[in-house]
């Protein structure tokens, strides 16, 4: 095995480049094996091997410095600088990340998970550089996905600015995480098939770089004359337009020819788009005709592709309700930014595909669309996952809540996620969105809650927003279903002494949490609060009067979340009961792991609660 | 005078063309007659009179939809809707807003106030007609400074999907406050000057509309003819690279011209953009040669322009520390979003031009480049007005906190900011600052501390933020200037029965409380939060073990703020006093008016804070 070589950072600079395609596909078969076991990000990974390769033969790390976007599809990388051995723990508990890591490696430069920052960390790592008389490259790899989110347009933009040399690698699959949308992939859809234009570029190139020791110079004058520069790279008029030189298409399963292409870009003053063609998921077909299947992945059987199977989630719930909804009401429409399947938009969109909005990455842009969708008389639903809302959150403010628009969000993905860990935690939602006037916050106890919440939201005539975690929902308590009202909790079971007051995910928790003390020879009560906002002050007053202790039960921060709004109406109004505990996300990032070792170690799991409310009894 | 016959919408379609320039110099004459009394936005204004005049004659209002960016610049549309009588009252209290708001007008079919939103919001709309099946227009309007704005370049992404008539006019004056940065700028820049194609457009669309009843038949022809509309359009290659229809540039003064244009646009399947030139300021010589200046300005003498003078403000502060910590620290580098003069970074910029990033209107890009200039070995400081970094929020959290950045950033206009209103106060950055992991916030008292804090972040070892307020600086206590500590606050007053914890700006409304409560023969604490975050809790203990009433004050959302914390803080520990008062801004959006206007609105004036200690007290 070649691969047993690769055992730090530039080992692959001592394999010779005539091995290095069997390499590869040694890389992407320890990548199907290990992937298939732990599961993981599979087809962007799968797409990128020969990339990676070329960026470790031409570059010099850690000194370059190499910006992922997204992050996710760094397991080559990772591979290549001396990690190979910790992808059995991948995603897992203390265990090797998904994503970049600076802690992890000196060649992971900047932690991503949230998409379309490379370019601006990038640029700013290039001027650092220039500022200090450094000489290092600096890389940013971003997706055509990507791309499409505004801080990349605003970074691209921005790009021009820079007049040494900065090199950013277009990987263009011509996936995001479904399929992409808008002009520029049309455009990017041109140059991928401008077969001329490359054919052209590749024999000029291929043949300038077999001269030895004159092809480079060469390369160097010619890109001195703009206009033969034009000539030699006339495809990326758009990114020519943005001041930035463009290289490509180049075959991103082709190591010579990218190393070629690394090699000119190094060259180049000022800003440089490589534009590279992957295939996602190469090199496994089952990953190549299902891309977005095979996005994420949970452990599957290579054979067959098979993962095993999972209860029902919120998701799914959220997928039948949409498409009854829009049968129901014409005027219902929903949005989602580059997350179809992820959302569970996938059969409204074959229902309804008139009312139904992908925006590509571009979550502000989401937000605002739906915003003048509203005032011209549709319902707006828009279902965007609770950290990735986070782009959104000034257009929530400015343009929906201030107008006091109706419009529905969707918010999966809500609280701790698990193995994806902190950049996709879901945990600031209600301190983004409780302190904004207008806004109503929902979250669902189990699966028909979940049902009517949605039914409910879709006919509230203002900001409405329903925060739902990821995983298996919750499919008990089905006998408790009372009508939603506006600002009202819920009781599930009314004790003494403990008062449970648990928001959406954690009254599951709060009924083990129940059990425990009814082992302990405590009845206590549980209320499920429905709403996050507005609070139900008259039942946090009564739960006060007739407990000695209150606790809250939020899966979110605590700074911000549900027990700090409790907290001061309580002691503003003279209410502090006995005892006060709030439960939830201590103010530190939590890393990945699966949910329940997450909450353990946030002392959110029905034992540490108990544990909590015991300490204060005694 | 022609403009006493405009009282109400579509007035002006009464006037016959040949009177609207004359029109245009009694709007403009008026305008400046107004603002020179009231203050507000006036280069902007007086750039779009023309433009503003045609689209009203060319469209249907209110049936037709006119969403304008940002909205600073709607004054004439306000003129034109029956509003002028208003004008002696705008941006005061309760009165006619600087910006468009639909409960005005029903032309005013989108409230804004920060820039990029027009093309998401107007897509919104034409999307929603669709599926009405409406037949009204819709126009987005918006400048070439908004444009750089990462929802305004996700939504021309976006805006190919639409294949029904949509028109954006791209109102280009080649400034957005500060002067224009990026490719796109440049690019702009170009179109702008082909005189050759202008000069070949504007003759063939005179020739075309001169012809009655033939002319529109013939330019409908043509544009059937993709080769020939490209011929008639050619320099927008970068829209057309985007999937939009180009048509420009126009001459944004020449009122035949634009009719003539709107009418073509209407007729266009599909995204079109109209390219307007306008000159910001026109008409009006000292504004044209200093449209920065004049961009929001104070009342002035028209003959001058001379503004009242102003007390020094933070912003002052600002800039003079900045310039000393450059000098000081080759390291230090600034970063603002298309606000450096608002910001006070002019100076920095002059004398550290290197070290200076100006990057457009493009928070979120602004963040994460600090991000990569931090890791790179700089110490960044990222200067953004409160309500616009709600934009940059998803960057703070991901690229900043999670990895622990040292990045500083300097939070103007925090609090309420007065004439503004609703969208540019800055009330919620406690909330979506002091729930994220690993982030310092801090608040100054007065001038000095303010100073003391800019060196204090600079060298601090993380993410840190300082809010401070638009306005004049509170200069007093200076004789209270200990060093800042981290996490310490600091006492101003020891006494008794009553403690106000105030941040920031409040310290000084706190001084007033004091004196009023001195009169009642209550010598009470005063204490100076300094940090939001972490919270003093050993000050916070104490206070409220000595005194029976303990009131937070803070200028910002009651919900997610300061009070909150110390509420949470003080029930879980088994702390509350007797009694507790929060002071801050209640759960609602605050319209314009003057400071004091507004604290008294929202009680949190000395008086009102007097009035409810006293309330608790007996």
């Amino acid at each position: 095995m070649i691969l047993d070589q690769i055992k730090e950072t530039n080992d692959i600079k001592k394999i010779p480049q005539e091995q290095l395609p069997e390499l590869a596909n040694e890389i992407r078969e320890f990548l199907i094996e290990s992937i298939s076991k732990t599961g993981g990000h599979l087809a962007s990974n799968l797409g990128v091997v020969e990339l990676t390769m070329a960026m470790h033969y031409a570059f010099d790390l850690p000194k370059d410095k190499i910006v992922w976007d997204v992050g996710h599809q760094a397991y080559t990388h990772k591979i290549l600088t001396g990690r190979k051995e910790q992808f059995d723990s991948l995603r897992q508990y203390k265990g090797l990340s998904g994503f970049p890591k600076r802690e992890e490696s000196p060649c992971d430069v900047y932690d991503t998970g949230h998409s379309s920052t490379s370019i601006s960390a990038g640029l700013g790592y290039a001027h650092a550089r220039d500022l200090r008389g450094g000489s290092e490259h600096v890389i940013a790899v971003i997706g055509d996905g990507s791309l499409t989110g505004g801080i990349a347009l605003e970074a691209l933009n921005n790009a021009s600015a820079i007049k040494t040399n900065f090199i950013i690698v277009l990987n263009d699959n011509n996936m995001s995480i479904s399929k992409n949308v808008g002009g520029l992939s049309t455009q990017l859809g041109k140059l991928r098939t401008t077969n001329f234009y490359t054919n052209l570029k590749k024999k000029t190139l291929n043949s300038l770089s077999k001269i030895p020791g004159v092809g480079q110079p060469i390369i160097k004058g010619i890109r001195k004359t703009k206009n033969s520069i034009k000539q030699l790279f006339i495809p990326g008029m758009f990114f020519e337009e943005m001041g930035i030189t463009y290289m490509g298409p180049v075959d991103g399963h082709d190591i010579p020819h990218l190393l070629s292409v690394f090699q000119s870009a190094k060259h180049v003053e000022g800003p440089v788009v490589v534009h590279v063609l992957t295939t996602k998921g190469k090199g496994y077909s089952l990953a190549e005709r299902h891309p977005s299947r095979f996005h994420g992945t949970a452990p599957f059987e290579i054979e067959t592709g098979i993962t095993g199977g999972s209860a029902p989630g919120y998701t799914d719930i959220f997928s039948t309700v949409m498409r009854k909804m829009g049968e129901r009401d014409p005027k219902v429409v929903a949005i989602t930014a580059a997350m179809e399947t992820g959302v569970g938009l996938k059969r409204f969109h074959n229902m309804f595909p008139d009312r139904f909005f992908d925006v590509g990455i571009a979550e502000q842009h989401a937000v605002s669309l739906a915003g003048g969708l509203a005032l011209g008389g549709m319902k707006p639903v828009v279902a965007i996952y609770s950290s990735f809302l986070q782009r959104g959150y000034d257009e929530i403010i400015q343009d929906i809540c201030l107008q006091n628009i109706p419009v529905v969000f969707a918010i999966d993905r809500a609280g701790l996620v698990g193995s994806d860990g902190p950049t996709h935690h879901g945990v600031f939602d209600l301190a983004y969105l409780t302190s904004v006037p207008n806004m109503t916050v929902l979250a669902p106890k189990n699966i028909w809650e979940f049902s009517d919440m949605i039914k409910f939201a879709i006919n509230f005539n203002g900001p409405i927003a329903i925060r739902y975690p990821r995983g298996a929902a919750y499919d008990k308590l089905k006998e408790i279903r009372n009508p939603i009202e506006y600002g009202k909790a819920e009781y599930i079971q009314k004790g003494q002494k403990v008062a449970l007051l648990c928001l959406g995910a954690m009254v599951k928790e709060g009924m083990a949490v129940l059990d425990r003390l009814k082992q302990s020879g405590i009845e206590a009560t549980l209320v499920n609060m429905r709403f996050a906002k507005p609070l139900d002050e008259a039942v946090c007053k009564e739960v006060a009067e007739n407990h000695d202790i209150v606790v809250t039960m939020e899966d979110h921060a605590l700074i911000g979340g549900l027990g700090d709004l409790v907290a001061s109406f309580y002691v503003e109004n003279n209410l502090a009961p006995k005892h006060f505990v709030r439960i939830g996300i201590p103010d530190q990032f939590i890393e990945q792991g699966s949910v329940p070792q997450l909450y353990k170690e946030c002392k959110m799991d029905a034992d540490s609660v108990y544990d909590a409310i015991m300490e204060k009894i005694n």
